[in-house]
């Protein structure tokens, strides 16, 4: 166990909860079924399976208890749980096996299970960017009017106020809602496109089959499968990375600010030394500059994974699942923190007298 | 000189002659004087200068020969050029001196600068990208009915039709034409904030001056300074590497299909080999994932420099000048040579018997 | 939990089990109490601490029960569990609390205690890197004579033997035995500076103490601290990526040979598909490429958290604590995976007739 | 023109004159004209080649006035410009054209012309590195005594001397010294494998050739080829980023202890400000922080780069060009800047009354 976010102790600092349960395994694997269940019953829609037979099969597979042992071992010999859930679930459906699965590849319902957990963090990420900003702005009623010295070049240049200062860190996080807007309906979208993305084992049926569990899903129907198109998911990242470095800005500030000589910051209860106890350090502050530049880090690799060879790309794909979820909970976690020092902070600035 | 997009021989390879022209120092420096003459122009607009000094300055300014050799002194000085330019307009203004730059900083100059460069140039990138989707279009007209053989994992799937596989090369470069669009009103604005960024200095006049700027240089007038929230250029620099990164994965495709024994692709003209005559290199093509890894690879670079402490950060801004500018020149060239290789294409896939 | 190394399914694809073991917080956290404990007894050494309390003291420590809700507790609030786990053991010692900590950091006792699991991973990842070194000398014994086609650029050139191919793979990973023998002298050193890396509270028996420590723990004593010095580790991610890299190589050779039409190996149980039941996907080949890529961006962080302000900075060192550890276990799971390979590849290029 | 090391004005900051001539265009076209010379005794040293002819031929090598546009024609077309140069020299060498590059190929000579460049700029940072060295012993010695604020985490901490914090400066540069003196074995070696890097074309005369051409250009025989194991030159290229790196917490500092109420270094010289004229902005230590994050960026393409496929990958190979030469002009001007730096600290601390 390595990850900052899992650790006993560290992921209280780097750890969001909330972001953590949405990533949660055990919500992808829920996902999972989801899609699975959405599957059978869009089936049963365009008549391919028995309505009565796929409402049943749907429901079981919903409900179903998955034996992680299996998909533990299924995924280390086939690169990924699908192949062993699909053989649980066919399974459990005995001898109406054809309404599971028939016709949807791996990638379909790992990219849909993807979808559905974003569309929850999404909803995460706007409460706490309105949140961040709506702290900011309260700040700003209290403190902008405060002089500061501005500082361009790491020296001092001419006076500013308060609210200056505060309008560069919350401006940025009123884009990047804008931009969380825009990026919904580019990102929660349905995955489907069968073994090799077009469609082809389900006929003319396709397009309904498709549209049908979209909808079931509440999902955008992209009316083609994005297999190998791997721009939104770059894009999110992209915009996740965005919003760390808004915030990363805004904590260098503060780290900067309550520098003894500076002083132009008062924060409540910072973290302690073991060999200072007198010491308060802007350790939030400080984390809010790590995640900035973690993300800016790992922003990368999900731009190398855009090279997604033909119609399915074993190796870039696998980056993905290596670094997105983990520029999400860093994301999720740069804004607690933020809102968590918005609260610490007691005086900005220098009261005019 | 280092930069292959510079070398005297590699450049034919890396460099794209629109994108290099765009990009050129000389254009930089027109448009800083643009800027200039412009604000000078904005100050007779509301009096602060005689309407006619202001006209015969900014006249000046367009038209002035700047002292080259001053501008490289001054900017290992300053870090900067504009500082010596503005010494060198003001000599030229002499009496009339308080018409230039006063109000400005250095930053409003470069940035606006660099946002008239990237109005240019993002019309070359749209134009650069629709002749792509065109050729691909193209392609898929004339073998998009062939047979190819899908392949995900890199191992041999299900057959699928070339337009299949076209279409995933074609469909990001539609996404990125909109995001295109719809970038060009977030990065096309006026950089303008004064010294510590608030516009302190030009009183109530700034809002005017500001708007008559951005007039006349046709872009937009964000209403603020963004000279620390450069979270714009950060998403910029991400569009960037998307196009780069869905080009490199056709890239990628077509150096796999070109392989003897898969043999899906036929193209005239490849690079020639030293050792080996026979041969004919998909050197474009590989060229194309190339030009994808190392906008990945900057774009990193990119976000850290969102950490840009206070009013102005001299280290994260100086990151952005040594990054963004090459990205475009890889991005315009990935684009050239992906439409060259499209040229170049005589066959794709297995026409069906 | 988002970490492909901790996920209860993923983690059998992407994590090997003795490094998941090395690095885990468990080890971690009695690293500390050895750290802890050695110093008690070096300050026993030098007169500082009764030599039969120094004992009783530290072997009380090394035996101690945290706990470790309130270590969680202190790290969030602390921004690193030290401080807590020392609150902890001076409760423990009562009025023996001079014994505990008196003199160190908490930078002293983490990086110690990295240090002490980096001597345990380096043995295993030389045994490993060893391991796989052997498997192709015998894989080059079983199959390098036969004929293979010498690729270049993608391209058909002249034909070599299997020997030469495999060369290509195990040479670099004979580079990167002996690098890691140069390095382990460089990295497992112990870390002693106290509050700000003067060893100022210990006065002139730092020397003695810290001599005194290193002994006890088995590790270098490097003279001095390296709070801010953070190259060694730096150059310590590098070697990782550098071992990935090439084994990434070694694993892109492999997919682009397994593909149908080029047939130049033979690999027994491949991945399944949930699609394709005839598909034989070469799962661990891509995983090689994976981790190549994701320690090659990774690395970048390892280098940004180099610029390490002034006697201690916290955002720099909790990037490294978010990077080197999960490229610690992508690294061994690179390795166990080639050799995994290794056993499956069943045969190589073509036996001359 | 896009690069800053090679902008009118903006190389005067950025690049260091002497790194920009040993990296020239024109250095890389004199070694490669040097390795064919040099193989082209060689193979008249095992009797391929008459020994008048061979030597003829070698001298009029040396002294070809090539065809730089042709090179440049040749390079769009081939990819890289060798085949052009070779087809040059032929045409030379007329009825003694097998007595040029026959046995060669192009990497052979592209790679051993950048060892060339890199043994002369070893030599060259093995200078800097000196010179800051010595520079920072130098200020240790007249300011080491003062009293300084010891700050972690950026806070007050503890009193420390100038010389603890100079010392932090300067160790890592001597690691660096011992790890270039380390490197230079491993990097200054000749490329020599022919057509696929097995030397087959020269049958049991290329161990002769090979160590003839190795004796003739200084470098060392590494008695293979290492087309496609990159290691070397990633490794190199970390040893750079740790350079800058390290350098880089020197320009943090410096700019941190430069700030207004800070105030514990004093510059001569700053950089001036278009807008406020009063302000000495510390420029250079922005740069070195700059060059800092530039390579620790730009590493990570380097390391992707080693996934090089087959025998030959143009797309991973491209990327070297692309990254390499412009991390060691950052390198470079990293070292200089911090000799500047040195050159105009004029007190450093408090001095103790």
């Amino acid at each position: 166990m390595t990850s900052v976010f899992e650790d006993p102790w560290l992921s209280s600092l780097f750890a969001d909860a909330g972001a953590a349960r949405i990533w949660s395994p055990q919500q992808q694997l829920k996902h999972m079924l989801l899609v699975e269940a959405a599957f059978t019953r869009a089936l049963a829609s365009v008549g391919s399976v028995p309505v009565d037979v796929g409402e049943r099969i749907a429901a079981q597979i919903e409900n179903f208890q998955v034996d992680v042992d299996d998909l533990r071992h299924g995924t280390a010999r086939d690169g990924l749980p699908v192949p062993a859930l699909v053989a649980q679930l066919k399974t459990m459906a005995g001898s109406d096996q054809h309404a599971v699965h028939a016709g949807l590849t791996s990638q379909d319902v790992m990219d849909t299970a993807l979808t559905l957990t974003l569309q929850t963090f999404n909803s995460c990420l706007f409460e706490q960017l309105s949140k961040v900003i709506q702290d900011l702005i309260g700040l700003s009623e209290r403190f902008g009017a405060h002089d500061l010295m501005g500082r361009t070049r790491m020296q001092a240049a001419l006076p500013i106020k308060v609210s200056d200062r505060i309008r560069t860190w919350s401006e940025p996080l009123k884009h990047h809602l804008r931009r969380l807007e825009a990026m919904r309906d580019q990102i929660e979208v349905l995955q489907f496109g069968g073994a090799v993305g077009n469609d082809a084992a389900l006929g003319a049926t396709a397009p309904v089959v498709r549209a049908n569990m979209a909808l079931q899903l509440g999902v955008r129907d992209p009316m083609q499968s994005w297999h190998t198109m791997r721009d939104g998911l770059a894009d999110y990242a992209n915009l996740l990375s965005l919003i760390t470095g808004s915030v990363g800005k805004m904590g260098h500030d503060i780290c900067l600010m309550a520098q003894q000589g500076i002083d132009e910051i008062t924060l409540s209860g910072g973290g302690g030394s073991s060999a200072m106890p007198h010491k308060q350090n802007p350790v939030l502050a400080e984390l809010l500059v790590t995640l900035a530049r973690y993300n800016a880090t790992q922003l990368s690799g999900m731009h190398h994974a855009l090279v997604h060879e033909q119609e399915r790309s074993g190796s870039a794909w696998m980056l993905e699942w290596m670094i997105l979820p983990d520029m999400a909970q860093a994301t999720a976690r740069n804004l607690s923190a933020a809102a968590d020092i918005c609260a610490k902070i007691t005086d900005i600035g220098t009261q005019r007298r």
